[in-house]
């Protein structure tokens, strides 16, 4: 497999050159405001931490209080699950995508909470997924799914159809994609992100759909952390302790390939090439494009994770954009966080993906940045700072 | 001290009759549900289980989805303040209340983020706090406080004064109040949760200000846990070592004093009356009315912990109506939790108070319910299920 590196690829150099750090003068200023806040310094912990790199990334206190947040659901079906990684038929990714439509599934119900528009986009199904879909969606939304006020709040969920390729190859006999693929992945991730904040959402949210995608996410963590799989690989949706052994061997002989066909961590497309998934790629250019946008996104859980962890070795500064939504119980996505820097604002135990765990966590980014918006000085409130006297 | 006795106080004993234990045949029903809702089985962690409670304390499956949540701050000045175990004046209790009526406190801004009403209810300000908000509220709000949107959501903060007794005794050398004292105050907490549900609101959050109340607080977690105070005693909002140490030999001295007034764990009301606060006994009026009346209702920090310890010793099943929405960093808020079987849903270091942590919680609280409420089953949607072949 030939390596990817950015300055032979137009398109991502450009995405890449767009993404800058921080901005240092508006963390101070955003800490400086929090200790002037009729409050104890530093009593809102995490919280003043996220309400500062929210300052950062729009170099302005107060940052921008989101209204408008929107999750990109990106689905891919995956190779490799001929080897026996999930329990679940491949043909779920595909009904899951008729439940997303129909309003139905976790991340809508979520999402209506949040008043997070939903979008899906197709950017790796397989054929016989897409077909079902196209059956569903022409025979209306399912019978049962989705609430009285499906749809409600965000308008209702839209599906982008941009295949890049019907599926993945089998990551431990052949490489997931092409080179090219995965940089037309990663074009319609970026084009997704644009376009959601064209359409004015402030506050992006990564999902995922594809049976068997944990197994690529822990490949693309192992690979690019040199990290042993046995600790990066998790029970994904629930698989028993034979499944997981089989899963971690998979994870193994998908590197091995990967490494003989000269892959490294230092070539991070590469490593998306050889052992990731599509939803992977198109998630990396999301969040570079989002970065670059200087619009705050928050990670789903592990294949959200792992796709950071190619994102951050493409563009170390895309970190300044991502906010940690939760902790998924997957052990790889505690791996990533740890090596990107992020603290994950929940922590429920959850492992479902579609990007739920992160649309959970919208509503505590929002208020991070509404108590730099909007609560009292000291001064302006004629309350005693006892801190003065420190 | 005369101990309190349930059955010798009339209102208590008819506040204490209306709690009943968890519909168990609704808990099961939820789970079963949550088994057919096309996501694999246990996906949502502690989102399952909160949707299981709440199931139970409405004995309904799905249980209703939270349309109107309202946080009481409680608000009581502290006559062991004098023992120097805060660093912020007294003052500041009447200033902070000030702040809350002007939407300029951080309860105020993450209350719109949740459509929460505040409702401010003053058992217990000293009477120089009484006149400072009174002289407040006469001038109009204070210049700088409050957001542009401030009040835009739930209404504006409104004050009920509903004053016991002007602040508390000094617990290391006399009662905090009397009997009859914190029974008005329960009285007050059970009265306030009851206008809430009246007004329509469905899901309660407790919140309090009172300058040194983290003090009683780990009194009475220490006194109802039989604990050692140094274990339960944190440095509220922000002390220095020196303070700290001062504070838990405070603690030991008013916990001495109890005891040698014949105060044990066994009587939960003595044990609020002799080192507790006003704010600390209407919140276990609150907690005990919402639970008699079927409404969920969050905990904030550690005065709710300690304060839902009491109402457990009143009355066990109160437990089936508490959400614990985050853990303080205060110890003793941990040591309440646990002993009172509950998990936090938030756990970002904070350690503010007036409710903060619990409104952030809120969110989260809906989309539990919204699981169960909206989410499609795998025979609605035509979603493969795997879990019947396991």
């Amino acid at each position: 497999m030939s390596t990817a590196r950015p300055r032979e690829h137009p398109d991502l150099a450009e995405l890449l050159a767009g993404i800058r750090p921080a901005d240092p003068a508006a963390e101070r200023a955003a800490r400086e405001h929090q200790d002037r806040l009729t409050k104890p310094r530093g009593s809102l912990g995490e919280l003043e931490e996220l309400s500062v790199r929210l300052a950062g990334l729009a170099g302005a206190v107060p940052p921008p209080v989101p209204a408008a947040p929107a999750v990109a659901v990106f689905v891919g079906d995956h190779g490799v699950h001929a080897q026996g990684v999930s329990p679940w038929p491949q043909e779920v990714t595909g009904q899951m995508v008729a439940n997303f439509l129909a309003g139905g599934a976790v991340v809508n119900a979520l999402a209506r909470e949040a008043g997070a528009a939903v979008v899906v986009v197709d950017v790796g199904m397989s054929a016989q997924a897409g077909a079902a879909v196209d059956a569903a969606v022409a025979a209306g939304p399912a019978a049962g799914a989705g609430g009285d006020d499906a749809g409600a709040t965000g308008g209702p969920t839209r599906l982008l159809r941009r295949r890049v390729r019907a599926g993945t190859g089998d990551i431990t006999v052949e490489p997931a994609m092409t080179t090219d693929e995965a940089l037309a992945a990663i074009g319609v991730g970026a084009e997704v992100a644009a376009g959601l904040i064209r359409d004015g959402h402030d506050l992006l949210v990564t999902g995922d759909m594809g049976i068997a995608n944990t197994t690529p996410s822990a490949a693309l963590i192992a690979l690019l952390l040199a990290a042993d799989p046995a600790t990066v690989t998790g029970r994904g949706t629930g698989i028993d302790d034979e499944t997981l052994d089989r899963k971690i061997a998979v994870i193994r002989r998908a590197i091995a390939r990967a490494a003989e066909a000269g892959v490294t961590a230092a070539d991070p497309v590469g490593a998306l090439a050889a052992v990731g998934g599509l939803e992977h790629a198109a998630t990396v250019g999301f969040l570079l494009a989002a970065a670059g946008a200087r619009v705050p996104v928050v990670l789903d859980g592990v294949i959200a994770c792992s796709s950071a962890l190619v994102a951050a070795a493409l563009a170390p500064d895309v970190v300044a954009a991502l906010v940690a939504g939760h902790r998924s119980v997957e052990p790889g996505a505690s791996a990533a966080l740890r090596a990107l820097g992020l603290v994950p604002l929940l922590d429920l135990g959850m492992r479902l993906g579609e990007g739920s765990g992160g649309v959970l966590a919208v509503p505590v980014v929002r208020a991070a940045a509404r108590v730099l918006a909007e609560v009292a000085t000291f001064d302006g409130a004629g309350v005693t700072d006892k801190q003065r006297a420190d």
